[in-house]
């Protein structure tokens, strides 16, 4: 239970110091930590991005225009299935005053020789539920 | 590498016959193939949902409401991680003339002594990239 509960540790880690990166406009925290094969959605794509290279051009268009004062990170989960770590969780954005961005969030980690890398990335935004 | 191949066909094949059965307004298909722990995100919720019980009461709650004459499922992708699979593709259901819907997806299924089960799900609203 021990290990197990390190696994999730670090996990948690790794997204919080990337996130605290990415809110600064440095998308270079998810990059370092993401895998040669990362599979990644977000809510303005039309298709699926493929492969670290792709990623990081994609992040490279977005850096410095991301600013968040503060963020939560909301339910976060972390299913251990051998050496993958399934995190999920609302990731919720303050930037300037009564500006609040919701999202839903999936990152798959795979362990290897260098420690946990993401091989998929889900971000999307959170609905409000009409009935 | 054949192995490698049959795990591959056997997610995607469990993920169609599911995804038939949704598209008739049935989602028993998916729940059948849901695991007790299955975490699911879509755009409609605030909240995730958190195992198979709340899943199932969300999911009876829209039976026989969903209907689509025919869909596709684009640029499926398979990531095996030891006894996970992290599928990923965008679902196109095409229902009523000219009412097309376009979607992100990412399973997160589970190899154990029943099969494949699924252990978390994410289905956003697809993007169209504005610049």
């Amino acid at each position: 239970m021990e290990a197990l509960q390190t696994s999730i540790d670090e996990i948690l880690g790794l997204e919080r110091r990337a996130l605290e990166r990415w809110c600064r406009g440095d998308p270079s925290g998810f990059l370092e930590i993401s895998a040669s094969d990362v599979a990644y959605f977000d809510p303005f794509l039309e298709r699926r991005v493929d492969g670290l290279v792709a990623l990081t051009a994609y992040y490279e268009s977005l850096r410095g225009k991301i600013f968040a004062q503060r963020f939560e990170i909301l339910v976060p989960r972390v299913q251990l299935l051998g050496d993958a770590g399934v995190l999920t969780f609302h990731f919720v954005s303050h930037g300037e005053p009564g500006e609040v961005h919701r999202w839903n969030c999936t990152e798959v980690y795979r362990r290897g020789p260098e420690g946990w890398r993401i091989v998929q990335s889900h971000w999307s935004v959170t609905g409000r539920r009409t009935s």
